[in-house]
């Protein structure tokens, strides 16, 4: 076939013509080849097809205080800042950048009260790190509860964060020999107020003041929060305001109240910070309507103690799996992408995703985490979650 | 120091409204502890309070055809999809994603039409890619001309990119052995249209759907983009609808008139595809006015070849280099975060940057760039970069 430039143009627009006629029903295909399209603009927003949303969980107060990412239609393994699930407990404050200080103080030689912009001055560190909130998944304590893995999931998103480690800013102040704790105080409605080891402050704990390349989202602490890798959301605290270095913990309404494990003997484990690793398939997930024939499933992995080493893939229940593949860079305390070919023939299914981490730890069943947890906990449910295909190609949560 | 609850509580107040009232001027640092905060939101917005924009660039059109991304307002290597720089030939133009197809045709066995959803089910590639105008630091060829880093290096940015690999796709349609090039062209209202060596397209060429994370933006392609990764950006055809299979180029206005190079003898080079290691100092640049003492240099380096290996910085104009400190993960075809720590005393300085990839390549001089080049080029101007900075700590373009 020798083509010239007209035969080219000439024969694409028969073509592409044909398929418009013959394929979009009511979806009309303007040629906007003959058109004069948009400008430029100085901040983009997203095209008004689509309609991706965060799931506003409906609540007893006057408004929700937490929305679910929408993992089923998302992409990758960063989230859009805009779709990065939420939780506050009294509302996302309006804080002036300039105005805002964070003061270090208690057991240290100099308290000190810092300004972003000075915060901004320090050696900058950036990472990608998820961020799970312990009480995601706890649908699923008593049996499958969860319409959808937005439902089940969405309490989880991964962003690449940058700020500057809290090790440096402390060096600045001065932490006394008694200090073993440090209290965090966000300038929130609640004052969240989250007590964290010296050990891991000194660690890799960041203060962070941008994501995905911009300054903090309101409803994600601007202009200042705590990023503590790998640890349950709630630690995160948001609009951060105040460190106190102490000596023991507080033992505040979010790590008292809330943020605790009631375990089968009626004692609460608390301070159980790490998530420990956890896994879910994406796509197909209840909502997707499957056809005979090739698929991919695609699915979200992390662990709260490193890399995922190891994703397996059941399409039966459990009984048998397959390794799936990890899709780099594999970092850890991070999301991880897998996928895996599947063949779907129109009979009984049950997808499941099973993870490892560098520790060895495998993702427990529902049965083997409920016989050391119980069902009356809360937070900190990371078993393997099933799909279940119907005959005619939907799924539920099973 | 022993705290009681009490204690703590009371004595912050304290603290922070001394800070309040000695630091912040006509900032009114508001209580947002008594007050209940904003609601969730379907789809987050950023701070009212952050400013940072593209650069609309003035044009003898009506509107702008080219926006920059604000580089020195950015962290992290991920650039934020609505700060993502444009450049379009004939506007945005408004795609229904349902109605959009993009047909494969020419030299293969089984011309066929996908829609998106249909590309969607093949297997999904992720990877972090610069995308570089070759026009990017065209304001240098002669000279300092660019007023600040958004002007010189803005046409370039960097995003999690997800899609099919493109040769999945021609292999459903069966190429033949006389095809050596594609021609692939957008629905924009200039037709894009460039052709790419079929080595290439069979390497590793994305049909792109999603951007960090969500679907793509409209002004980066939606519903469907090219991902060539490591070449000029123009070869990244948006709104892309058509690939045609052929035996040679096209020769089309975009690989002739346009996206060549002028040499020294009058000669134009054409499909100088790859853009070559680059690097440039963000922080601090034009915009910026730095005060005595400790300072952290940032910048980004990229490179077309592979990764970057080396970042040396120099703050005497290129005199003597010191190695800066790359933040991982380094990945190829990717933005290359770098630091180092530096001092300013008050003197004279001249900070500058030169990348070094893993191929042995190092970034020249403005110099050794254009004893080969000539200064008659517009496209692909990848020297060294100097700000100097004035006795009174602000930086200009050297």
């Amino acid at each position: 076939m020798r083509a010239s430039r007209r035969d080219f143009f000439g024969r694409v627009s028969g073509w592409l013509g044909a398929v418009a006629l013959g394929g979009v029903g009511a979806h009309a295909a303007a040629d906007t080849t003959k058109m004069q399209g948009a400008p430029v603009r100085a901040y983009g927003v997203r095209a008004a097809y689509e309609k991706a949303a965060r799931w506003l969980v409906p609540s007893r107060y006057p408004t929700s205080t937490a929305s679910f990412t929408p993992l089923a239609a998302l992409h990758g393994t960063v989230t859009p800042s805009a779709l990065h699930f939420e939780r506050h407990h009294a509302g996302v404050p309006d804080i002036d950048p300039v105005a805002h200080r964070l003061l270090v103080h208690g057991l240290v030689d100099r308290p000190l009260a810092f300004t972003v912009e000075e915060l901004g001055r320090f050696p900058v560190t950036q990472r990608q790190y998820f961020i799970e909130c312990s009480g995601n998944t706890n649908t699923e304590w008593a049996g499958p509860r969860g319409a959808d893995v937005q439902q089940t999931h969405g309490l989880m998103s991964c962003s690449e964060w940058c700020g500057v480690r809290l090790a440096e800013v402390l060096a600045e102040c001065g932490v006394q020999p008694a200090a073993a704790w440090i209290v965090f105080e966000g300038a929130d409605g609640a004052a969240m107020t989250r007590s964290l080891p010296l050990a891991k402050c000194l660690d890799d704990v960041l203060l962070a003041y941008a994501q995905n390349g911009e300054a903090l989202r309101p409803e994600q602490g601007y202009p200042l929060r705590l990023i503590v890798p790998g640890w349950e959301g709630s630690t995160h605290v948001k609009w951060l305001r105040r460190a106190k270095v102490t000596a023991e913990p507080y033992y505040t309404r979010e790590e008292t109240a809330k943020y605790t494990d009631l375990m089968p003997d009626g004692r609460a484990r608390s301070f159980s910070f790490v998530m420990e690793a956890k896994s879910v398939i994406t796509t197909p997930s209840p909502g997707s309507t499957l056809v005979r024939g090739e698929h991919e499933i695609r699915g979200l992995a992390w662990s709260g103690r490193g890399r995922i080493t190891r994703v397996e893939v059941s399409a039966d229940g459990g009984a048998s799996w397959q390794t799936a593949q990890l899709h780099g860079p594999v970092m850890p305390l991070c999301h991880t992408r897998f996928t895996l070919p599947w063949r779907w023939d129109g009979g009984p299914a049950v997808l499941a995703s099973r993870a490892t981490d560098e520790t060895g730890y495998v993702q427990p069943t529902r049965e083997a985490l409920t016989a050391v947890r119980g069902v009356r906990s809360f937070y900190h449910y990371n078993a393997i979650q099933q799909w279940r295909v119907t005959a005619s190609g939907t799924l539920e949560n099973v």
